[in-house]
């Protein structure tokens, strides 16, 4: 199983598991999250590259996996993937150099695929 | 091995380890974190909910399983787990999300343990 | 003015501002933020020392204020909340000491009020 | 002297300062990071939310300012920024709010200068 | 009352209060902490060059304003300063900056005074 | 394949990667991030050292191992390492530690090679 496939199975095995309790507040925060990524003012392609700029320099890699996958279905080419890469890298500095290796990775599996 | 078990080994080993070394502020840091969680003012409930929240919203997974551990002796149920979680997700945004899932998967095992 | 009245009027101001735009997310979230602390399988003591401890370990200023005055409101006493205190030291760092200063002379204002 | 003016001028001296000194690797940051915000595959107004909405989650109030400054100097509208908070609250959580009071106060400054 | 004056002031006059209290691990935390900087393996000035570091990339102004002070104390020379501004510059990332111009402004106090 | 050799060969695989896209303000932060830890005004045992503590209490596992490897290439001992641990873990407190149980690990394999 690639890390795409292996990303995928995880997140909505364990989403599903949470969202099956009986949690309200986690059921309507997880809804929220959808909603704020769909198209309004700003199109689906800026959204999500702020969403992957931000992931990054959180460093949080199953957050940079998620939006590069959704950034790929939109349509984001490489140059401009690494044009995000760069404004992250400067922001957050050398930390997030570690997430980028891996994030460089995913995305070469997510355009191989 | 599950991953209750590697977890503990893991620490247990490695803690033998720090604390085999001459550092006496290392030692004395490790007592200090050890004393924090008995009971006192707060009992070891609500100390070991506040131990958890805190490693959810720094995001830190191996804290997370400690205070999951610890809460599940303590007797804290599942729904205070969640509740919990809840908060930790509000305070620390969607990022905290990827720690929840690996949370939930980790409790999962403590109570069918 | 004193720190507690130039926080409330501040908060106050510009929630209205942020809640008056027409921006679903916002409101959506500032909603949920609000639930979150209402009594459930918690108590309402319970979820602000949770709320505290973890605006503590994020290091932030007006978070802490917040929780500050409602956990005064719920009736927390100062050897609760210097125990809350204590744990968010521990697992923070010593990068908490200064958010504890400005911390224990809010407390100070809100129980000379 | 408003927020604007008081920002400007003190961000103004201090950089220079910063720069008479002889340390080669802060001035070429500097430089790097004054280049990672021209237009290049992405366009400046793209640029400047990516920035804005990093500054929001890092919760850095000062470059917050900076890229909302720069945000509306190059024609981005209100309903634009609030869409680019609304992104930053829901990933970085409850914890932004703070920042985001203080942004939304700097932003009707700017637009009301 | 100039900048160093003020910090030191506000620092004092807490410190007092917090260990005042009868919370035990807040105090042996706080011994902890100054028994930390103490000449061992490494000299001072290689204690507070790193903990100078830590507190940039950690985005701490009181703890840059502390560890500067200990470290013209100890004896180390703008140049010195300098450098570690500038490997926590690439390390933390441009939002280091603006906790770059404040530790700038409060070394130039400590070396006029 | 132990943890070094894993470590710097998938290192040099994706920096090769990343270094070989045309994006020049990510080329000139890797070049700048090399500059930063050569000798100047403090010597290499000194800045990674610093390297060593920030890459700690930022919590980035990699950028430990990368700044073990080069302390121990530089000279540096076990009994000075374990003092920039202790350092490193009172400003960050416990969350420090689940990372410094990986960093004694790897720097036991660097010193068994």
């Amino acid at each position: 199983m690639n890390l795409i496939e292996e990303f995928n199975a995880y997140r909505a095995k364990m989403n599903d598991k949470i969202l099956g309790e009986d949690n309200l507040v986690i059921k309507r925060f997880f809804n929220l999250d959808t909603n704020t990524y769909a198209a309004g003012e700003l199109d689906v392609k800026t959204k999500e590259m702020i969403g992957l700029a931000c992931s990054m320099v959180l460093r949080c890699d199953d957050c940079i996996k998620y939006h590069l996958g959704k950034s790929h279905e939109a349509g984001l080419k490489k140059e401009e993937i690494f044009e995000v890469f760069s404004i992250a890298l400067v922001i957050g500095g050398s930390i997030v150099i570690p997430h980028l290796r891996r994030a460089v990775e995913y995305w070469e599996e997510l355009t191989n695929h």
